[in-house]
């Protein structure tokens, strides 16, 4: 990863060279990602108003439940129409509540130089969330530990185009259920100084969360800043549980962001139409986020759908096809209608292992993403089996994939064009241009991990594929790591934070 | 590849047992792709009229070169400025003559039901071009011979998606290089009856392939109608040899399509700036067209650029990265400008075996061509080694991606929203979509290659990974092949006419 200007001035003979060269190189971080590209507009205006008009006749006519008492009060008292646990609002007073949420919006890092801005032409790519299992440095399938969480939040702090740390980036399977949100937190903030997820699977563990960004932060800060991004399901269809809504309450009243995101699966828990679906995750999503501006007027809020269809022959969800590129793409569209920031995903497959087709399926995600001009791309990196499995061979690879989308969607320069033309003049026909003053300031996208020398060089250096390629990157990228400062005494208190909350909460298995 | 209403119905038990399924399923031949989204417009219109500008002043006033005598004579008695080699045209005479160049054409088969319709709205997908090697069912690297050759037609003709037989998907190296063009030709003929596409590297190579069309079409409709698409290339910057123009004034005085290509690498043989190399491009691409038109006013012209940089560490040819994809979405842009069809390349990686990075490299090709409304996506299937080798394993999963993209590009379907919604309220909050009646007649696609099977399944089945999978599948296609009918006399006159031309034709090495 880098630019002709600082990699490529002279041949260093493969990959060996090339990749100790860069051991040498400094580390960069790039900032938010500003598009300098058009989003895709896939349907016709005519088209999203078709599905914004179905979207508002099922909040209308069909409600979506909340299965959370004080959820169904707050909905009460706000003026809606609450049946058992199903909501119904009109039209008018649903968009009213969205358009409290904010456009834009920062999202605080402990490093100010890594706060992100989210909305608008604004991208930033952030890490997976949630597998259970790696596909370790020996390509052998486990269950993931924190020693595992410890080390993807080292590689997505050294990845130029990753601007955040991440939660879950693995699930710590060998520390207690009860227990791991503190460790995720404190991983997140010790070997990354981007900014981090929250917690979500209880309301305790939400205000844990916050606890640790208020020792971060300071209370007054964290309380009125975004300093979270988290995730919320929907158990589509059509409903909201009681332990997202917990963790959305809290973080709501706090000021900090969520991801809204539908669990959508196309034909299973949706219908079989990327355009239905489309209705009935934009009902669910809006639904969520009009209920946080109750709480909390302008609390930043997140549409997000992670595309996925189901194969019917095995009930297993299928990313890397058609559908869930089209349903990304409408995606954004919705996103820009209501004025919220939109939420993709990348790199996500099916596969068992990071084989061709891993490639194929990580792509329909990511380019989609990046086209629909997605302002938070969860999944950027290392997933298989549709969020199972995260390896560690693929996660560096499709790294390196996030930044060549980042130059990707910076777009062309039509600046220099009269000094091409001049240089055009000079070099003739039948000439070359390697050696023109023009070329050699370019900032032509090199991707280190391509594999660009003759079959002869790539034979003699061993064959290696992708794979083998990613888990020796891996590998020396986890041996390079320097952490980021961070104050002793701040490290302290959060250390301190966790041994006596570790104490205090029950050993639950969920 | 099929959809859920005709192969989703039960389950199957794994991969086995749906491609044994599949064998008994018949051969789908899609029609040409008739696109129902919208082509991605990647910069502004003003961005296109300053890339305009900048080539109308490359040929006005550098000149493009035509490095043949009588090409020199045709440029000087159509009135164009003749310096040398030089040929400068006023911007006004160039866009007369690319004006008579037409916006659609069709491209005959011999069998008619699968002539294609080029331009427009329309497109179509088109096999490998030239590799010399293959990957073969042992994922050994060797050359490519006549029998591959024949395989790959084979694959061709049972690709659902693939639409063009092609010329040399990879080039029979064991056939002397005078006598090639005939073998290819017969090769398409015999063993599928879709368009194909003809010999360029020889003059008299080019009137042998239109002699065996007048056998299959007759004289007068092969010289009035399109009845072969062939490519030449540029040597970029600003170069037509004598070579390909040769064959570009057999199949333009003869109506036939040629794709004209400058081979433009970014950064070498082109400015290292994806604006600047459009300039350039678009420059060498129109004065081959306007020249045809020269010869035959309305002989049907494509503006083809094969998308790449250079790496300029090792001067190798670079495929999949951020600049193959924008400037094959700016080229859709100019040639849309100058209502030319637009020839993409989509599937080109330049791995060395079917890895991870060759899924990534391959869509950043693929991607970008369907996006850009490419009315011709060469390489569509199989490439590794940027073009120096195919891959069985991989044109078999890269032919069913394509497929995928002609699901993609047909959209979005909003005429059952109201069907939608009902299905929605019936199957209410909590429910699911899998029994529903929309459900049961939708068209969710499905990549039967994709690994959607547990983990502990795809271990008991051997824990194969794509590149596996991919070489077992091609076995069976070819073992499951069969013959498109042809007429016995048809077939008697080919042979006979390769045979004779074998005996005329010196055995050159060039």
């Amino acid at each position: 990863m880098g630019t002709m200007s600082d990699a490529g001035k002279k041949r260093r003979g493969g990959h060996e060279g090339r990749r100790n060269a860069r051991l040498k190189a400094p580390i960069v971080h790039r900032g938010t990602l500003v598009r300098n590209i058009p989003a895709y507009e896939a349907v016709s205006e005519e088209g999203v108003e078709l599905i914004h008009n179905t979207a508002m006749r099922i909040v209308e006519e069909i409600g979506v439940e909340f299965r959370d008492k004080e959820s169904l009060d707050i909905w009460r008292n706000a003026g809606a129409d609450v049946s058992d646990e199903r909501v119904r609002v009109s039209r008018e007073m649903l968009m009213s509540l969205v358009a409290e949420a904010p456009e834009e919006f920062d999202h605080h890092a402990r490093n100010s130089d890594r706060t992100v801005r989210v909305g608008g032409k604004n991208m930033v790519f952030a890490p997976s969330y949630g597998p259970p299992f790696v596909l370790d440095f020996d390509n052998n399938r486990r269950h993931a530990t924190l020693e595992d969480l410890n080390n993807f939040q080292k590689i997505s702090h050294m990845a130029s185009a990753i601007h955040i740390a991440g939660g879950p980036i693995v699930e710590p399977v060998d520390i207690p259920v009860a227990h791991r949100h503190l460790h995720m937190a404190y991983s997140a903030l010790k070997f990354s100084d981007k900014p981090i997820i929250g917690a979500v699977t209880a309301r305790e563990r939400a205000e844990d969360t916050m606890s640790m960004m208020k020792i971060v932060f300071g209370d007054e800060f964290a309380s009125n800043n975004t300093v979270t991004t988290s995730l919320i399901n929907s158990n589509s269809p059509l409903v909201w549980d009681a332990t997202m809504l917990d963790a959305l309450k809290v973080y709501a009243a706090n000021n900090q962001a969520v991801l809204c995101s539908p669990f959508s699966m196309v034909a299973a828990s949706t219908p079989a139409s990327t355009v239905g679906t489309m209705a009935v995750v934009t009902a669910e999503a809006l639904m969520a986020i009009a209920f946080t501006q109750i709480i909390r007027p302008g609390a930043p809020m997140l549409f997000g759908v992670p595309a996925m269809t189901v194969d019917l022959r095995t009930g297993a969800p299928v990313h890397g096809c058609p559908e869930s590129a089209l349903l990304q793409l409408l995606t954004g569209m919705m996103a820009r209608r209501y004025k919220v920031p939109h939420r993709g995903i990348a790199n996500c497959s099916t596969a068992k292992t990071a084989d061709l087709y891993s490639g194929y399926d990580s792509m329909w995600g990511a380019f989609s993403a990046v086209l629909a001009g997605a302002n938070w791309i969860t999944h950027a990196g290392g997933i298989l089996e549709s969020a199972l499995t995260l390896s560690y061979s693929k996660c560096i690879l499709d790294y390196e994939q996030m930044d060549a989308f980042y130059h990707f969607a910076q777009g062309y320069k039509f600046d220099d064009l009269d000094e091409i033309f001049e240089t055009v003049r000079e070099v003739g026909a039948g000439g070359h241009f390697l050696g023109a003053a023009h070329t050699r300031k370019s900032d032509i996208f090199i991707l280190e991990h391509q594999n660009n020398v003759t079959f002869e060089q790539w034979d003699a250096e061993g064959r290696k594929d992708a794979q083998e390629i990613g888990t020796e990157e891996a590998k020396r990228w986890l041996a390079r790591y320097e952490p980021p400062p961070i104050d002793p005494g701040l490290d302290e208190a959060l250390l301190e934070f966790v041994k006596r909350r570790t104490k205090e909460l029950p050993n639950r298995s969920e």
